[in-house]
């Protein structure tokens, strides 16, 4: 097979040996792989993929067809169209998945669709409800919201009954995010918009003091992107604790296999039958076939850009 | 009836109009009221009382005889031995407390412990039980741990199963924390002695950073009391997401009286019991009569104690 390899912080597409289904395994025909931040920290050196996973291969999310399946898989045959988080290695024409970890693609949803779904919505969900716990008549911040999760969490806030305010830099971008549902606003001065609910930060601890500050009480924050601005931001707990708020940071890559797949039961189950009835979509900004994956990376770090970059094996 | 009243910082025992209870509402003889760290605040003027408690009175515990019920009143009658959380007016020998926020004192507890024991173990319980979630077997870290809340939330501990570690700025203070069943440790270093799956801080901002450090993953952090070191300081988000760590703040005094009467269910449901098995104890360091109010407030301050400080009306 043919994939991506991280070389000397290169990307190199190279010829590799087709990988071999193990017990609970699929073997999947790669159609469209999503870009995600993490591809270009572990670029960088940044973020080394989890064990288990091909460490010199990118791509945290992929879909595609199941070529063949390993013993003991259940739940897919042959020729079903899947879609998945994984740890790393979907940035290739085949790549492995556990069955546990996979999702069936929605009947209707094209490729580029399905292989910028499953880290975006995923991340979304177990960010705004699992651990947030969002509710229906909150209202919701999301921070950074013209990217890949930030379109999945305005949609699935507003499909959950949630009124959505949007910091969104820049503004030719605005009117599109307002399509998605919400109120999109400058960065600047978004502390006296509040008080918010639920704050989802995608871009840094630049916000942290104003978030704090613009909690209603028993207010959450969900920090699951830093690259913005940055990790390292001042807080004033005392606020913090007037507020009763909570503040949850997460990731998905790390997680265990059950974890992974407890969190694609709950997509499953909560936002795919949002898709058949035709109240979400993925918006895709850009794709690309393999070879061109230099400049898929580099349309994803220029930023500017409204929904997902992917890659078309 | 006699209070201790705020005027000008400086606190004086004076003779105010006996309290009327209004519907829903009990009448108390205050037998003993507990001191704790808001009282120091707000008799500096930096934590003024909650709309509706008397706005000069200080006390945010108290135990005592039901005098007298207001209409309405369904679950205690006239000699009844009572305790409650407060939003002031406790430091007096009549207070007014709701029915819904009152808990009946476990047979055998004396007036002191009686006295001493709403606020620190409604504040302990709430937040490693409903807000960190605390289960058996978890590895628990107790911020400040000779305090009144502190000594509290070790036997708490305990009591669900945990392992509990302690840190105890004076060592003298160590055996006796050991006691309550906490491994005691110094402040310096405690991050080398995790992971841990819940941290309750009650000192200060200065810990942050090695709390962070020295979470498990899924740990949570719940944040009641910075007065020990301040409330400002630094954190790197990023940690805190590859943690998947939460971060909770709360304060008792300033929730709605719902919220009050539901934390007191709880403390009744889940804590009351242990007492009644002589599985937990209410440390006391000092007591005081009403008129010794400022020595009371100076041996609080001064720190070095284990357990709390219970005037005696």
């Amino acid at each position: 097979m043919r994939a991506v390899t991280i070389q000397d912080k290169e990307l190199v597409v190279e010829e590799r040996p087709d990988p071999e289904p193990g017990t609970g395994e699929l073997l999947v025909r790669v159609r469209a792989a999503g870009l995600n931040g993490a591809d270009m920290l572990q670029r960088r050196g940044a973020y080394p993929a989890p064990p288990g996973s091909p460490p010199d291969i990118p791509g945290l999310e992929l879909a595609g067809e199941v070529e063949r399946i390993g013993p003991g898989v259940r739940r897919f045959g042959e020729g079903d169209r899947v879609m998945a988080v994984v740890g790393g290695g979907g940035q290739a024409e085949l790549a492995l998945v556990h069955e546990r970890a996979a999702m069936p693609v929605p009947e209707g949803l094209d490729w580029p669709q399905a292989g910028g779904l499953p880290e975006a919505f995923t991340t979304a969900h177990d960010a705004l409800f699992s651990q947030a716990g969002l509710g229906p008549g909150e209202h919701l911040l999301v921070h950074g919201a013209a990217g890949g999760v930030g379109t999945a969490a305005v949609q699935l806030g507003r499909a959950a009954g949630a009124r959505v305010s949007a910091t969104v830099r820049r503004e030719e971008l605005r009117p599109r995010v307002e399509e998605l549902g919400a109120r999109a606003i400058d960065p600047e001065g978004f502390g006296e918009q509040g008080p918010y609910d639920v704050i989802l930060e995608l871009v840094g601890a630049s916000n942290l003091a104003d978030n704090v500050r613009a909690l209603a009480p028993w207010g959450r924050i969900a920090v699951i992107g830093v690259g913005g601005t940055g990790p390292v931001g001042e807080i004033n707990l005392h606020m913090v604790m007037v507020r009763r708020a909570r503040i949850h940071g997460s990731t998905l890559r790390d997680r265990s296999l059950e974890e992974k797949a407890t969190a694609a039961r709950r997509v499953e189950k909560q936002v795919l039958p949002l898709f058949d009835e035709g109240r979400l979509t993925v918006p895709i900004a850009a794709t690309y076939p393999l070879d061109e994956v230099e400049q898929a990376y580099a349309r994803f770090e220029a930023g500017g850009k409204l929904g997902k970059v992917v890659l078309l094996p």
